[in-house]
């Protein structure tokens, strides 16, 4: 499947998971029917595709990952946290909804994820695994976001700077790339798939640390220079703009020779469209 | 086994579980350790003795649904939704950790309560349809959440309040009261045992009421007369205290006469206990 006809259908699913009858459900779906990139579902579809998984296999992860992600972004954004008014071209949700049920709609976006991942039509042997990593990689992020929180206004060495990046942003990278080995049953690549998924991690945390830097509130759709204004140890904020630039595009070529090795070629081009 | 064992077993696993290594982490095990009264896992205990499951597959979904709570409760207590400072007899988490950690640990909890269920020894048939139950039970304590938010300063009809007090309190007791059922492979009986379990969810809810409006703090070890103040329509400030309690005993009675015939002697003396 092309990815377009992919996001279209992927578009229709996630628009009909909550039947909006209440506050919560609406301040849910504002959030998660935003214009987002779709970038981790679509990493699903492309690692699963590259392992020839059966394609009504990858939807439920798909969306699972999506329902979760937009919940990180919706507790993140909060002004007890990141303080950020704005977020995929519109208000955030706490803005439109006030605290308490940004507070609730991120609980129960995370909680339907579950729900979702849980409907599977996969072997239920297969279904416990994608639970377990699925309910880790989220887990992960979740540190990986407090220990973020917890750095701020600290100076941190890099080592810990890129094991936070690795648990916030390459926890759910890793059951990207992992669903594909889970989902084929090839149990011996699951391994491997994850710490190469936690390297694509930090390399897309430092390209958003590069655009927090660099690009402007309209192009990125977010509150932008936040990171400098809250005292963010980054790896920008250590290695300066271009040193950072070089970082990351070393850890991408990195990972892609290695996917390349393992013929994962839907997904090297996806990652190198995410990166021009 | 004894619940008195239980509860010392269960508590030794309960602190096991999170090893704290940084901020959130703490936060997540100053809640969880403080001395809950552990009602929901006595309850999976009772139930899953009743239906004779093997032992060692009752403190998985004992310790995930302890987790699941703790989690409901920090958030509950945020000065953004219920504004409660103090809980089990001590500063409500944010009090001690800030709202921004308050948040996060109780997403934390709610993460590694699916992580912990995942991981039970059952056969990965049955543990899909635990994690499937569980997933539905935590969501409808949300929507039960976000409808008591929703209502606060409004009036509503009884019938409202009782649905919202069947998913808010009714969502965790149906998971506790069918996880018998589920895990002794009685697939037949996990609807009614749901069903009955949501309704002592209602009775539960109604006494937690009854103890805001009559009891002092010390004694609740929470903050009380809370649901007055905030204008919160409870099922005792429709009825009034006599006629709730009234209530309250009939639904009890009801259920305990559905689980007797079951011949579910632990998990009606358990609940007897309760009603003391």
């Amino acid at each position: 499947m092309r990815n377009e006809e992919f996001l279209q259908q992927f578009n229709k699913r996630l628009e009909s998971l909550i039947k909006t009858t209440n506050k919560v459900e609406q301040a849910m779906n504002y959030s998660l029917l935003s214009s987002g990139k779709r970038i981790r579902p679509l990493l699903i579809k492309t690692a699963c595709e590259d392992m020839m998984v059966d394609a009504d296999l990858i939807w439920h992860p798909a969306l699972a990952i999506e329902l979760f992600h937009t919940a990180s972004l919706i507790h993140d954004d909060l002004p007890q946290i990141d303080d950020s008014p704005l977020r995929r071209g519109r208000p955030s949700c706490h803005v439109v909804y006030g605290n308490d049920f940004a507070i609730l709609a991120g609980d129960g976006l995370m909680l339907k994820s579950f729900e979702v991942l849980s409907q599977s039509p996969a072997d239920p042997r297969v279904k416990t695994l994608l639970l377990t990593h699925f309910s880790r990689a989220t887990y992960e992020v979740l540190i990986g976001e407090a220990l973020d929180v917890e750095y701020t206004g600290k100076s941190q060495k890099l080592s810990e700077i890129l094991k936070m990046y690795s648990k916030k942003t390459g926890g759910l990278f890793s059951f990207c790339t992992a669903s594909g080995a889970i989902l084929s049953e090839r149990f011996q690549l699951i391994e491997k798939f994850t710490k190469l998924g936690s390297v694509l991690g930090i390399w897309f945390q430092v390209v958003d640390d590069l655009k927090d830097a660099l690009s402007d509130e309209k192009a990125a759709g977010k509150t932008v220079g936040r990171d400098k204004m809250l005292g963010k140890p980054t790896v920008v904020s250590i290695f300066g703009v271009h040193k950072a630039k070089d970082f990351a595009d070393k850890l991408l070529e990195g990972v892609l020779n290695r996917f390349d090795e393992y013929g994962m070629n839907k997904t090297v081009d996806f990652l190198k469209s995410l990166a021009v």
